[in-house]
């Protein structure tokens, strides 16, 4: 282990020993190389005679780039093509804690600054490295984003039923951590999918308690939040915030990490940016910067730093007066769409063939088939109906974010038919 | 092991078994999820209702995007905010093999299509975990940039001297490789960081005939190539392709692995666009498909996908007519300081202080001090000469890339002066 890993990992141990306890091999040994060719670069910052960028300047130290790339960026060639931090950028995170303090009043606690990922998955990546050991548990409901398999492949998944009487399964929670004592690595997703629900109030409550209880029984907690569909919430008892609100100042065993970015809550999937955000109770500034050191290390690590560019679009954007009203209108299209399925769903006829799961937010509602098999379903729909629709065991995934509200009707009539033989 | 894993693995045993054989456990178990939601989100492809599709769509299926994001970015809204295939975008993956062709006219076999990576780091970390285990092996010179460090911490680096008699030392790679029979992974980086060093015509042929020499026993190699700084070649007797382009057709023992990118090829830092591609002398189109949906899988693992801008703007600067006219004139200003440097070190004073280490090519050149501490010197010159350099070891680095002509000498000067202290 390096000797930046054991300082920083000193400090966790004397600031924070429930957050040290909870880190992997891998997130011991993570840290950012502040000493070396990066702490020399910064220092060497304004001489006359700079010769320690690994970069290419023009005689009037302008980046050496092509134009038939910048030209074309909508931005000048510093914010395009030169090197991002691994920590992101410093004004985007800024702005972005901004946001979801904003978006999160219950958050009271402290947090670290949001380190930029490549992206979600990125984050979700370098936390499952950082929090989990190979072979190590991970609980969490047993309706996921399929691609959980390949991003915590070294992690042994233990899954709980996702739901109990219409609503979050607390009490599967519950027993998860009740048969799992010390280390506990727990993975939320609200809006959740494939199934499109979020955790109402009263489920928050539940959640807390029980993680609380555990913590109570001196089991040390980290709650990975995945909250990629943060803010399509579409009825009056979905809770509004992230569970990270409420767990980052529960218990002083309990870490929260908060895994968010532009990708749905900005319209852009492409773009690649996301967001690593640690809540703790009791977080000191030492430890949290040595957090967001160890993330940033595991960044350099994998993909060195986030697109420049991305990011100069995502600040411009946050910037921008009209971004809250463009929000609204496109939260406004989702919701008359989630508003048209329900609608569509109270059709009796449907009920003898199918029944909704529990769904309430995000982008997609998916429906059990009570007559026939989901693949099969799903093909009929295909080859007679010109009907796309995702079939996951028994279930069908139905992303209502990418069909028109005047077409619902027809959609879930299609299905109907298609389940009648 | 996934079923999918396990049917791409049984093409390999077939098809290419060295390659089968070099690969890790996570290379043996990546794949890409063809099956599932993919595949079945491609079927629907062009269905009157398509509800498989996880991002949100307008009324008129065009992507329901944010007006503040996509006005910003020289492109409509689907080159910008929609996502790019795990693989990357086919367009560039085919335009990058044309220039990897054109630009290395003896790579005679056959290779995979590029896979786009998230610039070269990430081509370098997907590489390391596919073909080495925990605690495998990778043989390098001992001079390396200083990320592989993080990028590879899995791995335990087996380094010899990079050079002997001014020249690579291939008799250092040879031992190295003696001393290791079996399972292989070297890695090299041309023009490396941090000396500026090409490998010759000469080394190239010591390279290959140490390699082919070990293939020729059995051992099983893979040789990953670091080609960040490709193109920038300064004098006569460097060989003026990747090493790839040989050692890709060189044995059936032998793997070639190309990394390279936008990164410095292409003056696009902050773009983070790189590029993974196999080359193997016994590779069939089977055996390329299984190496790309292995590496799409860990990219789909690690970040998903990759900027989708960064895509489109890499694609539309790759069909510029003008893109080889400025490419060059780049080269141009790089190489005029390059001989600057040679000639201000042909200053005789010098060297009784400092001697440059072989350098020829790049971004950099390194010296090594004869009398004073490089660490004493690097802060003497930034105090005294607002003069900033890297110090590593008994070295200081010299990024002339950065640095106009007109200064080369007093750069030099003052690192003289900070030498006589």
């Amino acid at each position: 282990m390096s000797m930046q890993a054991k300082e920083a990992n000193s400090v966790l141990e004397k600031d924070c020993p429930s957050i040290y306890s909870l880190l992997s091999e891998a997130g011991r040994k993570a840290f950012f190389p502040k000493s070396g060719i990066l702490a020399q670069t910064a220092e060497a910052k304004g001489s006359r005679y700079n010769a320690t960028i690994g970069i290419a300047l023009d005689d009037s130290g302008d980046p050496l780039s092509l134009d038939c790339l910048v030209k074309n960026s909508g931005f000048d060639a510093k914010d395009t093509v030169l090197y991002s931090p691994s920590y992101g950028q410093k004004a985007l995170r800024k702005k972005w804690l901004d946001r979801i303090k904003e978006k999160n009043p219950s958050l009271g606690s402290k947090t670290t600054l949001p380190v930029v990922t490549n992206a979600i998955t990125h984050g979700l990546s370098i936390a499952g490295r950082m929090l989990v050991d190979d072979g190590g548990k991970m609980i969490l409901p047993d309706m996921f984003w399929g691609n959980y398999n390949l991003v915590f492949q070294h992690a042994e998944f233990d899954t709980f039923e996702a739901f109990s009487g219409g609503k979050f399964n607390v009490d599967g929670l519950r027993e998860k951590l009740g048969q799992n004592p010390g280390k506990q690595v727990i993975l939320l997703n609200f809006p959740n999918n494939p199934t499109g629900y979020s955790a109402t109030v009263d489920d928050v409550d539940g959640i807390l308690s029980a993680i609380e209880e555990s913590a109570e029984k001196g089991n040390k907690i980290a709650v990975l939040c995945d909250d990629a569909y943060f803010g399509l919430f579409f009825e009056d008892d979905v809770f509004k915030e992230s569970v990270f609100s409420k767990l980052a100042g529960l218990h002083e065993n309990v870490l929260a990490v908060k895994l968010d970015g532009l990708t749905k809550e900005m319209y852009a999937w492409g773009l690649r940016v996301g967001f690593m955000t640690f809540g703790y109770k009791g977080l000191t500034g030492p430890a949290a910067t040595v957090l967001e050191d160890k993330v940033s290390g595991m960044v350099r690590g994998s993909v060195s730093n986030v697109c420049t560019h991305s990011q100069s679009l995502a600040l411009k954007a946050l910037d921008d007066p009209a971004l809250p009203d463009q929000e609204k209108m496109n939260y406004g299209i989702l919701r008359s769409r989630y508003s048209e399925v329900r609608k569509v769903l109270s059709d009796r006829r449907y009920s003898e063939r199918f029944e909704p799961l529990p769904f309430n937010s995000g982008y997609f509602m998916c429906i059990r088939l009570k007559t026939a098999d989901a693949e099969s379903v799903r093909k009929k729909l295909l080859e007679d109906y010109s009907t796309g629709l995702i079939a996951t065991g028994d279930l069908l995934r139905i992303a209502f974010s990418s069909i028109s509200k005047d077409k619902l009707r027809d959609l879930f009539d299609n299905i109907f038919k298609a389940c009648n033989g």
